[in-house]
């Protein structure tokens, strides 16, 4: 059975249940979700970012977590090099276009006189790493589990949207797909790698986020590395540049950033924790997001983008 | 022909022309765009917000457009009649979520003691004006003009999403469509009226802006009453609440608001233009954004949704 044709089963199946007469909010299925559904996120997946403080003396964190293999790991490979050689320290937040992305890393990247010599040894990585190959035709058990990529696709109740076909992956992270390919989507905090025009791929040094509205052109176009997982914020209100796509004009509008490290070498660290794409609540809780049925809503949409099904992540309780 | 059938009917329709070699991207379409595709904005249709000054004392001015007929027009009247009132002026910025919204108000309008007196004579809407009523069957021309509504859907290269059908209007605003219903979605930039729990609709008195991904499940609960079209930055980038739902907890966070008139009360205000969803650029504009075939993309989307499309706005020319 191919893939598509396992999702369109899967999509003509039943209706969930009449819903009880108090339905709870996506927020309230996510609190009640029992410790068992939560994963832990290792530290090893982690990459911290501290910016300069902001102008109140206030320290500003944003903690990301790394993509999973399969995906992207010639890019993260380099990232974790960058990170062991504290490379970034000193760089700084140079761009940020509204609606679309934050961008850091060595604001003289494009002067080849007075860039910033990367580490050594970094992979240089194909465009085909983008996305990964499942194959057309294989055998699937209940759940989807494909042979190849080892891991199944939890389906949305619609999961359909205007640009194929998207689930999330069993380690929770959104993807879009075909009949043979899958690959990370952009949505809002996604963190991918800055690059030149192809068949440049970029190598790590140069990050962005996302800071709007999911940009899904640019899936499989550029590197998905990672998703903001805390201090969101420090980069979302970060003041807009007036130069051309967003980048600052001045030095001064540049926001330092003083380090950025693998997870396992910042020890005040906390666990993280996200709800598991597999789990009842994680069902519950995507199937609440396309028909809200709590107290505050009349209509329910009767489906949801997979962008608007933001993973819950946490500290580790 | 039902308006969905009218609309499959256009999905079926071949593909574009073979791309030029070099093709363009989206802003390089919309910059070359003659000015006869441009539609002025009419000053009575705007609405002028007027913060306090940031702290280096540049001003924050935030325009909005309001939505013309038969979109929310009881609300609007409202807000009218509010700004001629100059009813916000020392009100604030109530609240900043991240991937969510940003309200303003009266901070103290949930207090039944403290709350600020409304202008009087403001009407009280009913929950079926969040859409407009089209007829499930009527004739339509070739462009797709219904008798009743009297105005035609432009379509998306990809038009069907997640949460059903979705084109522009004649006068250049997104909506999603049924059969008998159409109605504004909530995109990045959208405002909305805050309200408490239905049957309530709100006055307009209490007004937010969408600062993050699409929240589509909004659409068809409250009521969509414009969208911000210069100074988006300025709300975009507040510091983010720290208590529930992103509300400030303290009276010194929040934003002061100086004054929100009507457009045609400010008179240093420019004039603005869009550009006509039915013109030949727009059409080339959401194509580009379905497919990036720009120097930078190696793989075009092959869709995009309405919220990724926003209609390109400038000061008029």
């Amino acid at each position: 059975m191919s893939l598509l044709a396992l999702l369109a089963a899967v999509a003509a199946s039943p209706e969930p249940a009449t819903p009880p007469a108090k339905a709870l909010a996506p927020a309230e299925i996510v609190a009640a979700a029992p410790a068992a559904e939560w994963v832990a996120i290792a530290a090893s997946d982690l990459l911290v970012m501290d910016l300069a403080p902001d102008n109140a003396g206030h320290p500003r964190r944003v903690v990301i977590q790394l993509l999973p293999a399969p995906f992207s790991q010639g890019w993260i490979g380099n990232i974790r090099k960058l990170a062991t050689a504290h490379w970034w320290d000193g760089t700084s937040i140079n761009r940020a276009q509204d609606n679309y992305v934050v961008q850091w890393g060595d604001p003289d990247g494009e002067d080849k006189v007075k860039a910033k010599a990367l580490s050594e040894g970094l992979a240089v990585v194909p465009q085909s790493e983008y996305s990964a190959k499942v194959r057309t035709e294989y055998p699937v058990d209940a759940a989807g589990m494909a042979e190849e990529v080892r891991f199944p696709i939890v389906n949305l109740p619609h999961y359909q949207d205007s640009y194929g076909y998207s689930g999330f992956t069993s380690f929770g992270w959104p993807v879009g797909l075909t009949d043979d390919t899958v690959w990370p989507v952009h949505c809002y905090g996604t963190v991918g790698v800055g690059r030149n025009e192809p068949p440049d791929t970029g190598t790590g040094a140069e990050l962005y986020a996302v800071i709007g509205h999911a940009p899904r052109q640019l899936d499989r176009n550029i590197a998905v590395v990672g998703r903001v997982i805390e201090g969101m914020e420090h980069l979302s209100t970060l003041p807009r540049g007036t130069g051309d796509l967003g980048f600052y004009k001045t030095a001064p509008e540049r926001t330092p950033i003083r380090s950025i490290r693998n997870g396992t070498d910042v020890p005040d660290l906390p666990a993280f924790e996200y709800l598991g794409t597999e789990s009842a609540s994680f069902a519950r809780y995507a199937d609440a997001r396309a028909n809200r049925r709590d107290a505050f809503y009349i209509q329910p949409a009767g489906g949801v983008d997979i962008c608007n099904v933001p993973v819950p992540i946490r500290r580790r309780k």
